[in-house]
């Protein structure tokens, strides 16, 4: 009895895997209902889920949909997954610098969720980019050049994107159970071989102590184990915003940028650089040393970029042409002194009341606006110099600008 | 935002009376939706809410409809309610008794939820039987014959009906803040003077402990004396059935069997007795003896039967043609010994499954078929004694049966 299971749920109780198949599969068939999905979802929210149950809730994912076999495909396959932040546009740099080494990836990516526009929602921005290939397309694609970057396609755990979609509208995200579920079965049923997961720890993230990060690595890896992957996670920051642009053809723009060598020294540019070395350490058996200064060069000798081209070609897209709205708002320091803090989640906020981010699931996305941020942590600033460009259609309140820079 | 105020209690922080008003308020106006509601249902049921919350939430009920003016009846009213349990019928014994003794009672009863039918549930086996009075028609009948029972009107706590409606089916319904919150709201909107409520604790009621139902207890008379309301709790068992008949129409003909004076001494009797004589102590200034005495007295003289009749009557109802299920099945007794125990909750599990309660909000209920005891707790049987009959539409799986009686 539907009500049983959440109730026992309710109690702290142990789900069998019978429980959860019959409340899931009936959930996917209509039988259990959103508004009893959702209450479930909150008592393991709450209550949490020993391993098993993640054992068992995943491979009830998986088993939703298809498993891509990849073996076509010579060498290692590797797939990467983030967690999510604020101005999180790694992938659409990492995989064209991996890919220019001659790793196969193959990457499928989920739309926008809480604060802003998701890897597809960012592809998306530019214009005739195709994110909904079939499973052939995808495979010719790979085969070919060598990198896909794609939506998520229908048939591979096809019960997460159900569960995603209303766990977002119904406050149920934050659960170190659910994302290991949500993560590694859409990576299982993705084929690769060896996945790197970013998992993202600050006030801009779902998780917010390095402690859940830890503890979600290891269910990661646990899981991992049962199907025989590799699991490699990196824990990265997100307490300030990746890079300087939040927002969906903002992102794209500055990926471009990172690509071409011209953003040195950031966060964001770091940040790839390390994920791109370990995934490169994962495929080739290379020393980390000799794995970075195969990613610099990638960078450098411009064949990530080329990589980059490629792929927006292969998928009908066209860098010409990228909105971005023509008005714009300067954010001005109010007073001299040091750039303390830039507070992550409340550029997610304004990036959600500016449109590019969506707060239900049938919102759509404003793809020419968001922020530019002119100034980093830790910059000196004298009152009435530009932190920020706010790119709007409709501009928000004034009071969401305040609180965003901390200067002291 | 709808899922900030979810969160917030996932946390398990205190939410104002701004955040709840606009929460439940969004729901009955369609922007919160079914599955937002069960998702904070759920986290209040874990993380609880303190008295502020409660009285702010019974206010927010309250306030959705009208509050019943009964100050054009003469004396105190009173009004009744039971927790729930499995066979408990009380209301259609305790309702007419109070009333033979001129004592008006205006009694609105809820559906089924959970395990059985509710007291309207049990009215409509009853061929004809309106539950659906309006108020003009409720006033009427009150002066009239002294006596009304009836669904909860349209316009009294119209949130409860919505949220209660969907508790039953997301396993949010034991909560001892929504439970107060529920019937306080009921209760108050009823417009009595003085409030009797008979709090179940046992494996067949919402409440398990007695710890719980002091809580509960205490909870429902502070929010009695925030609205100038006496209100009066009675603890009573629920790990056994009341009395012998689980099953909407066997209960009502178990019930006028009560009132006509031919159930004596079983702990259906007992209970009716005990009310009805705390009703009459609270509406008119008598000593508890003499209360009991004519409690008794409108038992064995005929007139609270009399009153039932005058009831049914009075709402169009007619006891000819009660359904009862022309095939039934005997439960024997697998051994001899005593019974050490008959289970409420096992009984109402197959209650249920026979088709006499509902598992969703949509189900309809059988009203001919159920369960008779033919053996009580204490009594010796010999193997292949009659313990039951069950009567059925379509017979459950015969494991069902097991448990139910603990013969030693």
């Amino acid at each position: 009895m539907i009500t049983d299971i959440i109730n026992k749920k309710r109690l702290g109780k142990e789900l069998s895997y019978h429980e959860l198949d019959v409340f899931f599969n009936g959930y996917l068939d209509g039988k259990v209902k959103d508004y009893q999905m959702s209450s479930l979802l909150m008592a393991i929210c709450i209550n949490g889920m020993n391993e098993e149950e993640v054992f068992s809730l995943t491979k009830i994912f998986i088993d939703s949909g298809d498993v891509l076999d990849l073996s076509f495909i010579s060498g290692i396959v590797v797939d990467k997954h983030s967690t999510g932040g604020i101005g999180d546009k790694t992938t659409l740099i990492i995989a064209p610098i991996v890919a220019s080494l001659g790793i196969p990836i193959l990457k499928m990516s989920g739309r926008g969720l809480g604060y802003t526009g998701g890897t597809i929602d960012k592809l998306e921005s530019i214009p005739g980019y195709r994110v909904n290939l079939s499973d052939e397309e995808v495979i010719k694609q790979v085969q070919d050049i060598g990198i896909v970057v794609t939506g998520q396609t229908a048939s591979l755990a096809p019960m997460d994107k159900e569960i995603y979609a209303l766990r977002d509208v119904t406050a149920t995200v934050s659960s170190i159970p659910l994302i290991a579920v949500s993560i590694m079965s859409k990576k299982i049923a993705g084929g690769a071989d060896k996945i790197l997961i970013d998992i993202k720890v600050g006030n801009g993230a779902l998780l917010h102590t390095k402690k859940e990060a830890e503890e979600l690595s290891l269910l990661l890896k646990k899981i991992g184990k049962i199907y025989q992957k590799e699991v490699h996670t990196m824990i990265s920051d997100m307490n300030v915003p990746l890079g300087f642009c939040i927002g969906n053809s903002l992102e794209v723009m500055e990926a471009v940028r990172v690509l071409k060598g011209e953003e040195i020294g950031n966060n964001l540019t770091k940040l790839c650089i390390d994920l791109s070395t370990e995934l490169v350490c994962m495929a080739k058996n290379v020393s980390v040393q000799d794995a970075q200064d195969m990613v610099m060069q990638a960078i450098n000798s411009g064949a990530a970029y080329q990589k980059f081209l490629e792929l927006i070609k292969a998928q009908s897209g066209d860098l010409k042409g990228m909105p971005l709205s023509k008005k714009y708002k300067e954010i001005k320091a109010e007073q001299s002194g040091i750039i303390q803090n830039i507070s992550a989640i409340k550029l997610g906020e304004l990036s959600v009341l500016l449109g590019a981010g969506r707060l239900s699931k049938e919102d759509s996305i404003d793809y020419g606006v968001g922020i530019e941020l002119k100034k980093q942590v830790g910059d000196q600033v004298k009152k009435g110099d530009v932190l920020a460009k706010i790119y709007y259609k409709t501009l928000p309140h004034l009071h969401n600008f305040k609180d965003i820079f901390i200067i002291r």
